[in-house]
Formats: C-alpha cells, structure tokens, sequence
C-alpha cells in the first residue's frame, strides 16, 4: 500500500502515543478510527475530535475498512490482540506499531498475523513520562527520531510506506536498523538510561533533599516517573542487550572512580572531555531547521 | 551588614554565574562593580550595561568601596586570590561566594581573610552546562534552590544578609545547611549525576548513534558538556563524599541488575514505584507559585 488522501487509519491502543498519533494524522486530514480499552478515552477523543469512530469493542467492520493498522500498545498486549482478533485483519492491509522492543515482537507477530498481511514495525523516539491519551500531544513528534526496523520478510514498498507515516506525524529523522541493532540501540540509549533514572532515586532516602536540587538532578530523573508495568516488561523483553549495556556502564563508572580515587585529574578531564565532545552530536535540531527527509 | 539601596557589590570573577548576579543585582538597582580576568568580559559588560565598573586588574579602591563582595570563581582561584588580595578587604565587608564545595573552601578562606572580615558561604543550585558571562543569565535563578553554610563563625546578621542576597536574585527556595551537609547532599545531587552523565557518554562510541536517540538520553547527558577544569577540581575537593555517593549508587544498581537477571518484575516495579514517588518531590515550582521565603 502507498499513503494517500483518502488512506484510512486504525489506531489500536490510545494511550499517550497512539493518542498523539491520532491526533497528528486527523490534523494532516486523514482517517482515522480507534479502538481503546478505556471508555473514558472514547470520551476524550470525541471530545477532542481526534478520530472519527472510536470503540471500547473490537468492531469487525472497522478492521476490514483499514488501510494500515498501527498498534500502540505494550508488547504483550500487542501479541494477545493479534492472537485474538489478527485473523480478522485483510490481507493487503499493512500493519505498523510503535512499540520499544523488536525481536521477539516481530518474531511472534509475524507468526500469528493472517497469510497476505504485512507487518513493518517501527518504533518513535518520542514519548512522555506520563502515560494516558490526556497527555498525549502530536508536537512530541516533531523534531524526533524515528526507527524503522525491517526484516527479510519485508516488501520495499511497505518500508516506503511507513517512512511516509513518520515523515506526516513529523519525524524529523528517519533511519532504518535491523531489529537486532535496534534493540541494542535501545537498551543503551533508552533503557539504561531509564534504569540510571530510577537507581539513582533509590540511590538515596533523606528528607527534604528536593530544597537542595539544582537543574541536573532534575532532568536526570524526569523519566524516573516510570510506567512500571510497561518498562518492567520492555526490560524482560530486551534482557540481555540491556544486561550488557549495563554492564559496559558500570565498568566505565568502576574506571571514573579508579582515577578519582588515584587523584588522577587528567585521566578524569579526559574522559569528561569524551564526553563534551560526543555529547554535542546530540542537541536535538531545533524548530525549523532541516528535516532529514529520507531514510539512511 | 545589611543589604539596603546603596549597598555596593563587587563580584570578582565574571563567568556564567558571576555574571548572573552581576545583571540581577544591576537591575534590582544595586551599584555593581566586577574583577574579571578577561578583556573581553569587560567589553561584554559594558556593552549589556550590567555594571558600573570592571576592571581586569585588582584595584584597591574598589575593594574598599564594597559592602559585600561575592567571589564566583573556582575553588582554588578564590583561595589563591584571597592569598594575594585578601588583606585589601576591610573590616565589615562581607564576603559570600558561589563555590560548589564547601568543607575545605570555607576552612582555608577562613584562615586567609583578615580579622573582623566574615565570610558567609553559599551556593546556588543552578548553573549552565556552557561557560563564561556571554552565557549568563540571570533568569535561571528563578524558581532554583539557594544554599547557606554557615559555620558556628558565623553571625546572624550575616546569615540574613546572605538570604536577602538569594531573595533578591530570585532563588525560590533558600536554605541553611552545615558545609559538611552541603557536601554530602551535593555529591548526591550535583556530582554524582555529573560523573553519570560522563560515564554514560563514556560507555558507548557508536557511530551515528544521535539518529536514534529519544530525549530521556538527550536530558542525562545535557551536562556531559561539562568544564572539565572546573568539574575536576570539585570532585577532588570533595572526593570522600562523591565517592560514598558513587558506592551507593553502583550497589543498588548491581541490585536492580540481579532482579533483572532473576526476571523478577515485581522486583523491579517495586524499585519503580519507589522513583516515581520521590521523583515527585522534585518537580521545580513554576514562575509565580509560591516562593518560600524564609530560610528553614
């Protein structure tokens, strides 16, 4: 399939990401239906008016009427959906998520969908540290990443397709890695930077402390405020790509505090110039700067 | 002394803090005058008209003249300088500062100033990953914490003073801590999420990794831009207390890595859960809530 004006979209799962997908597709005038488990979302959307048909049942009709199907949901409930209902999907339809890990989903996915239906997965690097379609917002999107994770069982026109999607929800970069690297890619740039957020508030219990914190504790431990039922389940499912960034982590922290416990204050100013260095490659683009149209 | 409208300032150093107080002070409608060490500092104050005078050399006068001097240099620059010149300073001066170490700083000035000098430490918990005063701002003041260590030298007089000086930058929240207190909490707090921030950009050297990133990475790392001479410098006068924090922090993550390894979910949410809640502690108020406005 190829994205076009009278394309319509099934959002399945309206939670802060599939609110804000929703959100952004209605805006850029397509349609888009959605199913959520929440009657209170219905509410919200109507009220909102960011989709057209919005049901707390799985409506039958909705799922054939689909021209792509995006699946914002947590990994296993992304599977137990497709075990239940992807024997209602068309062949022709063409099937995308967002969820954080890829392996194994793709792998279980692509083994319960229907003969005929494709599965490109791909995974937005952008997202809020609270979870529920009220918090959900399509400017998160702009100037983000945007991950494309194909396998061999891919078409080239459906990874055009979903490069399409992330270009109109307003990705500014587009990049395409293997599942395997993407996973690696997240267990070092998202899920151990979770898991840091989280040491560090256990790290220490005194009273008060909030009195005292300047800037950096503050945005160190935004994402502290973690969906735990999601991010325990993202952990388990990415578990030894996350075990070995950890690990990498904790052996260059073990060599920081070697050199400050030597007193050795050029081997520490070195490292924290790697650091500078590195970390001005990460500034994200600002508004209106150039977009990077295509994939890598 | 007590800060009244004719209260003369000098600020020795002009960097990113210095001249941040040196454009709240001028604009509160203070008389400010600057040492700075650069030429181009001197050009850059005058041209934004945030002082009276500044000079890059030590003049006597202006020492003289001063109510309060704050001194926003590095912690060995504002003991060497307090060697050189400190005799120049006259009795009921008051002398602050913004030294993000406290312990040694306080104890080595202490014994350089001349009799009937007090000097009332403190340091504002907000700052700038970039250096020097073009970067300055003293916006960033606003709605960030503001603390005094007094020693048992210290006279209420001064310590009020002190705070009248943190109400008039704009701090939020200003509080009184031991300088050992201070160390500790700001090895937890500042230090140790700068060694994180390092460490983290330390752990990786993937090739084009920016394309993938989300902004939870982007917002641990913001201050791996770091100034390594100054950073370095901290660290080391305040290495037994960073080095506890560090110790702490390893510890409990080799425990979130064992409840990984055993695949104990539960495990895990219980840790973060416990982050969400503390985390919530630490959110900054938003400009015109509620400033505490006495010292605890």
């Amino acid at each position: 399939m190829k994205i076009e004006k009278g394309t319509k979209f099934l959002i399945v799962g309206l939670g802060v990401i599939g609110g804000g997908y929703a959100k952004a597709l209605t805006k850029a005038g397509y349609t888009v239906d959605a199913f959520t488990k929440k009657a209170s979302d219905v509410l919200y959307a109507k009220e909102h008016g960011i989709c057209r048909k919005v049901t707390t049942i799985v409506d039958k009709k909705m799922v054939e009427e689909a021209d792509m199907i995006i699946f914002a949901l947590y990994p296993h409930t992304f599977i137990d959906w497709v075990k239940e209902y992807g024997h209602l999907i068309q062949p022709k339809t063409l099937v995308t998520d967002v969820t954080g890990v890829k392996t194994e989903v793709i792998e279980k996915v692509n083994a319960l969908l229907p003969r005929g239906v494709e599965f490109i997965a791909a995974h937005p690097m952008a997202g809020r540290e609270s979870s529920g379609i009220e918090y959900s917002d399509d400017e998160v999107f702009h100037g983000a990443n945007y991950i494309i994770t194909p396998t061999i069982k891919n078409s080239t026109e459906a990874i055009c397709a979903c490069r399409d999607l992330g270009k109109i929800l307003g990705f500014a970069k587009i990049s395409i890695l293997s599942p395997a690297e993407h996973d690696r890619m997240v267990a070092y740039l998202s899920q151990l930077t979770h898991v840091i957020a989280v040491v560090l508030m256990n790290a220490e219990n005194i009273e008060g402390l909030e009195k005292y914190t300047g800037d950096s504790f503050r945005d160190l431990t935004r994402i502290a405020k973690i969906n735990d039922a999601m991010w325990s389940e993202l952990f388990l499912m990415n578990r030894e790509a996350l075990l070995s960034e950890m690990d990498d982590f904790l052996s260059v922290m073990e060599k920081f505090r070697a050199l400050l416990v030597a007193g050795d204050r050029e081997g520490m100013r070195a490292m924290m110039r790697v650091g500078t260095a590195r970390r001005s490659l990460f500034d994200k683009p600002k508004k209106g700067e150039a977009k990077t149209p295509a994939a890598k």
